[in-house]
């Protein structure tokens, strides 16, 4: 009671390949090389042993296999991840991929008995097994470092909760805000990348085994025993969709393209900031690199990489879906190219989000220098006219007078807040003393006072708000 | 009381622009024709309409405008949107964009009181606002006509749960399907993409306006009655993040790059299936061309269009990752290039959403000929070799017997069904009357009776749980 | 001795379809809008008539048209054409296309031998050479425009050969150099835009026409009349590839995305410049726009949005690649989708190439903010150790004494060039008066004077060059 | 007489890194693998040495070295190329790339002179200089695998000229061409291709060296020496554009997504012409891959899996341009993304090309079969059209009669050319006996007789003139 069901599958040995019969000439070295996959999907190893193994205990459980063929396959398994683990296990290329690389393995171990864990299934619903469940656990690895990276994004934004700094449209100085408020907006883009990431990791935990090569099987299998044993949600619903799907990978690229689009936002003012244009912050050194000459030279490479790391995921999302595109049902070798950029895309996501969750806490704002730019630039022109607004001068007569005030200051090079009551009174005696309270920085942000402002008060209120919504995460 | 907090405001009237006066020379009038988005944000003059309703609304809750002030811009707006839908109104390029041209003609109409609508928002926060109110209204209307499609396929694969036709893996033909499991496969990619645009939905539902330009505003808005009175979820956190995030509407471009490349892939085997080589289906003629000269032609021109538009939307998608690439806070004029590609999305979603939909009830299956494709090819080579190993047989053993009675049929040009028992009893004398459950298509197809298995049982179980959760969507 | 020989052609007209004779129903009306392509392809008309025009007199050389005939249709489409070109012409939905749109006016303007010009030729070469004429006078209009701007750059150039700012890398200032030089890195980047645009002119300038439907005509058409009348260097080599090949589109969307790309560094470096934190240029207020509050601000909104622009042109790029992938021959109703991608880049090139060639000559730098900015951060610490080096100091000793004397020019606050010799010579007596040669910045540009270096020398000289290159232009 | 005038450099060695002194604290270990290149960039380093080679060549002929420094530092550099080629050279992650890796070793075996090669120049223009040498010899490479490609292409085209099979268009049945014909389109394809190749090398081909880090270097370099030492054939003409350009890298992925495009069009075909649906050619076993199970299987992986492999570099080639995208002036530590990209799309091509042009010679088309499919669906209903045309029958007429005969044929069950005279004359009398030599197929291919129709003696001279174009390259 043995037997894989799987047409695709070929399960070559180094010696001949069991498909060989029909053929009157062995495949070409080159093309072998060409076709393989080993050299990267042996990363899969580890999932596809964990795969493995579910299948087994099913196919026992269900009576496909004894128990006692079950215990020698697992037991065998177990051995091969070891070797593996120890970086003493052969990987050979004339086996294509990490399936055949590990079933050969374990027949060499246990004899015929390996070849029966085959039964049910096919490398067609076992790889996209294997690429759910290794991305399953990557995600979880992601989300915590996103949960790393935005805790030390809001402790530092509760320190600056009162720094101000020039807020900035179109580049140029627009109005004060605080360094926090600045930060929590980017805590804004890590929250919908992780909301993102949660939504997309339902339709990754779902199991695809049983579709076999394209149909499903004719063997008694129990899907949800299954499902189950592998801790998915449920198995999938139709087999030819679980042998072509790969929604799952382009929505993970999707998720990162948005995510390195953020983290490219972040760099690009990280980069701003350290230069000595801006100088509104230090960045630690570890995370620079200097130059032999010039000893003043202190280079942010790390966000300047980062950034640049942007076009890599965007590249991987752009390939898989061309991959995609007008392929017929169901598995087409095509498929095999899905790897690759799906790999490497979770690389750089872990990578970058590990050196910002790293670099962030670290970040020393030189709150005098920002605060000084805010202070050229007569950023609270605005407050200004709507403080004359609110004493009942219609607009038009508001803005002249604005007008005129911001004039004089750039003939005297002074700043509002800098000017007299008596100066200020010459362009509208319904200018009170109050009227300091709006013009200095400080007045500014605290009086845009309302859910999302940039008040101190209200930068505080958000930061708790932030704080609670990671730990219902940890929940 | 009144009066704009928006710095980035713009309210240029034909004959001035009131930014002017620190001005040397007048917009240049290529550069004006080059920086206006009237021609294509226009089409947000509906919500735009509808926002600011709704923000003078609270305006007069809070006290900040009149009743008699709300009552006048609440009733010129509305007049605006009458005019503007009887193709009367006047759109000036001059004024930039949709948001100048409807507020210079509320002020044209109603006086001054129409300039305090702009009082405590921006045009950054307002523009925010009106895309997603537009892009909300087009997700309900797109997860309307993708249930429409999914209604119909559904429909049809229970019809066809038990027409068999060859399943392919390489675009070779593997083993035999029902047309009805072929379908239920686009059905479940479609699934997919539903919930992907529901999840995306909740990211687009919160509401932007009260950030004002960048920081907030010194006016008492209540942006939680805004919220409620355009029923959007909640506000927004963050003032800096509200006029600068896009996320939203690359989440869009990505569910429909998705759903487009489903399509694509549907499309591929339309054209495939109307092929003379083919001829598995026939699509009605209101969705093909013929030829002026050849009587036999008929080009599946619908199919065909929609696989060339997954390109199309593809595009879009990295044109937004690109456009937000490296963007530092906040609002930057590069944004309003978000705009066209997202409506372009949109437009094409809908667009072939509803040419699928109307198209799919109407395809006419040749089930003979699918059927007897599917003979063709030994496709139940592998329900012998799983008959042989249920009765004992060693793998090895059943493969070379296989083997061999394919071989005697390929010389015989007859497939294995159509073999004698005797014929087939000179391979193995194992094999019994019972073999012909096995080797018929009929008897191939319906023991892969597992859940997502292709037997006709399946299938038509898996339509019932299909329509159920269509029938969820209405609840 | 008429007739198209076009399988393709539909010749449609507002009461009856050609091919409807084997169709049991119309069309469609929502898939008859659907499938149209005239409200985008109907700026081809120019060229369409221009290509009849030339067919036509073809056909009357070989004896296929009568002169009668011939100048019947010429003078008809004419006649279409002053209509076209004083908007009386009614465009029809229902005649799908710019081709079917103007034959048919044609045939109701000279009866039935308006039909003879459709002989020997297709839509499918008629389309293919209507869009290569169309696309190689934009070449011609583009080119033209990138002369104009590159014009303007190496005016500006040849002029601030001596204004210096700081080099930057990783946006940290490095290194002295001229503003001249740094506008001619741009004129670079725009020097092989022009190349790669004139060779990609090339693989335009050929003649589909003739390919008919996808084998060539049974017509004796004289394709290198045809080619020679329209000005194409040459006929196609063969006629399946001829209706099927795209390539010249993706190969201009490729010119335009390099090109974009390069504008949005420029565009970068401008919305930088233009910040108050660098201050380096002043940007003429046409190119610009202001706020209504706050009097100071003057936000580069010309440049910003010709950096969003890249996103768009870089999308239609991968649109069109995603079309063509995959494609069996010949043609596919897919190719239809390639029109609105290449037409918006064309016109977003062409925007673009405008803007900036009428912003550049404009540019005012102010040479004093960037001296200033140049002398601060030790930018010629590089060049003291070059000095010690030739003095015969080794390398590593050298690295120390420069070490040093920043080390108490960052006490002092106080750059090289600011400290006295005997300053200087606490940290090396080797030092001598010839130091502030190379200290000074207009000392450490003048020494990089070789082929491509910074020095003013240099810099005229490679403006020389550069505007040569512009002049063989015209020859 | 030493010394590097690179800000850029960090001649870091394994204990301590050069520009440590400003820094309080080391690099973090994360970090420096996360910035690090060696892993991927040590493949550039035979270019890196010959390079290196060059310049130590071009310093002491103007007297920076000594002809005995300049021996040592060769001789050292070979030394080094041997042992890696040997497999023996420690790369070490902490010496950051291939140059300082290369470097470091230098200095190990010649002392400090080691260090002197590094003077007037900088890592900026280095890393330039080496992947500009190592993509022109990558791009030789794979011109030469174009042209075997082509030319196995043009001789199986030569042997099939009179091979006649269906011409497609919308994949339905249009017109009879040559199976050389429409292996001539593929041609036509790479042709272009190949050209493209050759017109980008141009701009590969030109020496950043000299730039230094952005600015030049105030040593007495002779570019033009440099130049000529590494065949180059000019240097680039300005020191910022030359270490900040990626144009190359870029413009080689644009060639290569053009040409994946194309392989993946020639592979779906493939894909098609194998199934058994289509049955028009057999590809050899070497080139796929069969089933364990199902003896008549043979899956055509290495189509499917070129088809794939365009994803990859259209991925590539949206990663550089997203890369660049905003970049401002000079060098910037996102360049360092540039790499991988660019060598994972040189490795694609030349694989699909290697596995393409091995396998074109063997295709095997079954004749009889493209010969029979071309005989059904009346694809000669065209010429008999045309025949009438010419014999003075209007063209509605002619259209009418076409028609009918086609339903006759419908009804009958037979083709065109198999009716009798007797029967074609019911629909028309002025049908002759000579219709036959245009209804049969190859009348219909042989009357396409111009240049670039299908008739097989344009085929023969096209093949001629594509053969000559090959011949030309060797010149």
């Amino acid at each position: 009671m043995t037997q894989p069901s799987a047409p695709e599958q070929n399960p070559a040995t180094e010696t001949e390949k069991p498909w060989g019969g029909r053929f009157s000439e062995p495949t070409d070295a080159f093309v072998e090389g060409f076709t393989a996959s080993v050299n990267f999907d042996k990363r899969l190893y580890h999932h596809d042993i964990e795969g493995s193994i579910a299948h087994a205990t099913m196919l026992a459980k269900v009576g496909v296999l004894t128990e006692m063929e079950r215990d020698a396959i697992v037991q065998g398994l177990k051995d091969i991840r070891a070797e593996i683990e120890r970086g003493e296990f052969q990987w050979s290329v004339k086996l294509e991929d990490v399936h055949m690389n590990i079933e050969s393995a374990l027949t060499a171990r246990i004899g015929i008995t390996g070849k029966k864990l085959h039964t049910g299934r096919s490398r067609n619903d076992q790889v996209a097994t294997d690429v759910r469940l290794y991305l399953r656990d990557e995600i979880d690895t992601i989300a915590a470092e996103l949960t790393r990276l935005q805790t030390g994004l809001i402790d530092l934004a509760s320190r600056e909760a009162d720094t101000i700094m020039p807020g900035f449209t179109h580049l140029q100085t627009a109005q004060p805000v605080t360094f926090g408020h600045h930060l929590l907006a980017w805590n804004e883009m890590l929250q919908r990348d992780y909301e993102r990431l949660i939504d997309s990791r339902k339709r990754v935990n779902i199991l695809p085994l049983g579709a076999a090569a394209l149909a499903g099987t004719t063997y008694p299998i129990d899907r949800l025993m299954t499902a189950e044993l592998l801790g998915f949600e449920r198995p999938t619903e139709n087999s030819l969709d679980s042998v072509s799907d790969r929604d799952f990978a382009i929505e993970f690229c999707s998720f990162a393209s948005l995510l390195l689009m953020h983290l490219s936002r972040m760099s690009e003012e990280l980069v701003l900031w350290t230069s000595s244009q801006f100088n509104f912050i230090n960045l630690p050194d570890r995370f620079c690199t200097g130059s032999s000459i010039m000893p003043q030279k202190k280079n942010p490479d790390v966000p300047e990489l980062v950034r640049g790391k942007s076009g890599r995921v965007y590249g991987h999302l752009m390939s898989l879906l061309t991959l995609m595109k007008s392929q017929p049902l169901a598995y087409n070798k095509d498929n095999q190219e899905d790897k690759e950029p799906l790999f490497d895309a979770i690389d750089t996501v872990k990578g970058c989000l590990r050196a910002f969750a790293d670099m962030v806490p670290a970040i020393e704002p030189r709150r005098e220098v920002m605060h000084e730019a805010a202070r050229r630039g007569f950023a609270t022109a605005t407050d200004l006219a709507d403080y004359l607004v609110r004493k009942g001068v219609p607009f038009r007569d508001a803005h002249e007078i604005v007008g005129k005030s911001v004039a004089f200051g750039v003939a005297e090079n002074r700043d509002l807040a800098d000017m007299t009551l008596a100066e200020l009174q010459q362009f509208s005696d319904i200018i009170g003393a109050d009227v300091f309270e709006v013009l200095t920085l400080e007045g500014s942000v605290a009086a845009r006072n309302h859910l999302g402002g940039t008040a101190p008060e209200q930068v505080r209120a958000a930061a708790v708000r932030a704080r609670n919504l990671l730990r219902q995460r940890a929940g």
